[in-house]
């Protein structure tokens, strides 16, 4: 089914759901230094786990850009949020078939440590949807100061708990927990985040398969497949190289065979390469990093990024942006998401998908 | 140290190992019926898997091409020989002081399916290597039409084995025989290949570390890193995506700060891509695929490919051609490994590398 809305006007509405956790910050200057040094010798490959650090893009400031124009014309809008609500009833129906068939529903467990308020409306959202969706769903809230072992505690009883056929643990998780030792105990077949490194694994060779796919580089996959867009054979560029987001879309690009560059923070001339790409999937968590010529005219562009900036005009006291300035590329591009409506909700409709397919393996149901 | 010595002229010597087992050919015009087609729905990710079939290209017909001179000057030749016969020495030194301090020595086990010429030659080159070490080596070699329980059989004696500290089973296996299920029951210790989906995830992923790497990708890294050339920030180009070396020198390469791109059978224009390239790694599996016009002048180019050629005229009745047209790239890059004695020579130096690593990590010495 081919969804392409054309929007002239950028609506701002509540954030349905995360793209990406918010990740820490490091001192701008500390960074540059370290781009500038050169190895030349072989050192362990845990020296290399740098921190992508970019440089923010608040505000538009300086001169007018150049970008190109397609005639004045707008860019049609992906509309993340419409594309969700299809296939949201369409696992809500799955669900009822499964419930009359076989007296089962899908169960979701998520773990959130602290009160971070973004968490918070995460979670909800993904347990509001789960109850639209006939999906149980089950939360175990910790208080921020808890232990590595409260945490594991609660895992493992959802791990033995056959009604929960999914469990995600909400991140980030306080500095003081180890996310790594954490993750590694969730069992593959309730990890519907898909942050395993079996499952990444598997997500990266040819000829194998992951048993789920993170949610969401499947929701961007999903929205370029649903919008009638062509992958294959065609230029992408990823920006970005999260574990969550960047790598797990940079591998699904590849599958679908388009030719993928990864453009990160190391990337001398982000700009140049990202002009060449028919497809653009954003994912580097600096608001408006990407202005219009970056984009080559009639490139499709995916924007993950979700950063809530302070704004007292707006109804929540804050409004959302992207890493992508709408504004500018909506002349540019052919096909754009915007934010939010457009990953945000993908990702919520994902994860109740791979529930779903959780639950009909653990009852082998069809 | 830098070592990087000119020649003027193409050597060609005997194989000292394998950059990659031959790859099945399909024919041409049903990959091209394929590449053609638009998937627009979402399909199972089993489909996409499709074979990468690339034209390929003997014998240089059709016009002269027009690439760049870079005055006459030929490329620096990368002498891989040279740079693994250094790290052997290193290798055989540690082996004697662990002998020395622990009176152990490591030990790697080989399992060889059939008769396949190149195969043996390959096993043959690596026992050799081992020796002359002093690491310990055992083949176990099992008629063509062995059954998988024979492979499992011979795995698991290696697997039970303390003296055994990596396991290497000599790809590619007969057709009736399961690769995947194989290497599944390999333990991580010991899987020196470093071909595990887990093994590939810990290196795909930030913040984690595999047991080994790949040994054609951490040979063709450190061919690089050893002979001065910076990676971070550079524009680098992966030529073939598959499973033991174009994807994890993708993953390598980007874990030392390259801004990477992978070019494939479905990429198209792979030359005007590659020609942005600082660094260019050819892991296509097919013969001078990449000519003088496909690359910038001044890159970098690592050569995987190992490809016999009939000629009656050559000592051993065939020679071996790389993924490179060696005659036009040398007039073009700034340097480049040869074929043979680039690429191959450093395989077996790595899997030495990880065998000792492996026996170290089992008697806790450092």
């Amino acid at each position: 089914m081919v969804v392409l809305m054309r929007v002239l006007s950028r609506r701002l509405r509540e954030s349905i759901g995360p793209a990406a956790p918010a990740r820490p910050r490091a001192v701008h200057s500390v960074a540059e230094g370290k781009r500038g040094s050169r190895i030349i010798m072989s050192p362990p490959l845990v020296s290399l786990d740098l921190p992508d650090v970019w440089a923010p893009n608040f505000g538009h400031s300086g001169p007018p850009l150049n970008y190109h124009q397609t005639n004045g014309q707008t860019a049609a809008m992906i509309d993340g949020k419409l594309i969700a609500e299809g296939i949201r009833s369409r696992i809500a129906s799955e669900v009822r078939r499964m419930k009359d068939s076989i007296d089962r529903i899908p169960g979701l467990a998520v773990i959130m440590v602290g009160q971070r308020k973004d968490s918070q409306t995460y979670v909800r959202n993904k347990m509001t949807a789960c109850e639209e969706a006939g999906i149980k769903s089950v939360l175990a809230e910790l208080p921020n100061d808890c232990s590595e072992d409260d945490v594991l505690k609660a895992l493992l009883s959802f791990e033995n708990d056959p009604s929960i056929h999914g469990i995600l643990v909400q991140l980030p998780l306080p500095n003081h927990l180890n996310e790594e030792r954490i993750l590694n105990v969730l069992s593959l077949e309730k990890d519907v985040d898909g942050f395993h490194p079996l499952n990444m694994g598997n997500l990266a060779m040819r000829g194998r398969e992951p048993l789920f796919i993170p949610c969401t580089p499947k929701g961007c996959i999903e929205l370029l497949i649903r919008s009638g867009i062509e992958i294959m054979g065609r230029k992408a560029v990823v920006i970005g190289r999260s574990n969550i987001v960047g790598l797990p879309t940079f591998l699904l690009l590849q599958r679908h065979h388009a030719t993928v560059t990864v453009v990160h923070a190391f990337t001398k001339n982000p700009e140049e390469i990202t002009r060449e790409a028919d497809i653009v999937v954003t994912a580097a968590g600096v608001p408006n990093l990407v202005r219009g010529n970056w984009l080559k005219p009639g490139a499709v562009v995916i924007d993950v990024g979700t950063h809530p900036i302070e704004d007292p005009n707006h109804e929540h006291g804050y409004r959302l942006l992207g890493d992508v300035c709408y504004e500018e590329a909506v002349q540019v591009a052919s096909a754009l998401t915007p934010v939010p409506g457009g990953v945000g909700p993908m990702t919520i409709a994902m994860l109740l998908s791979n529930t779903l397919d959780a639950a009909k393996r653990a009852y082998d149901f069809s």
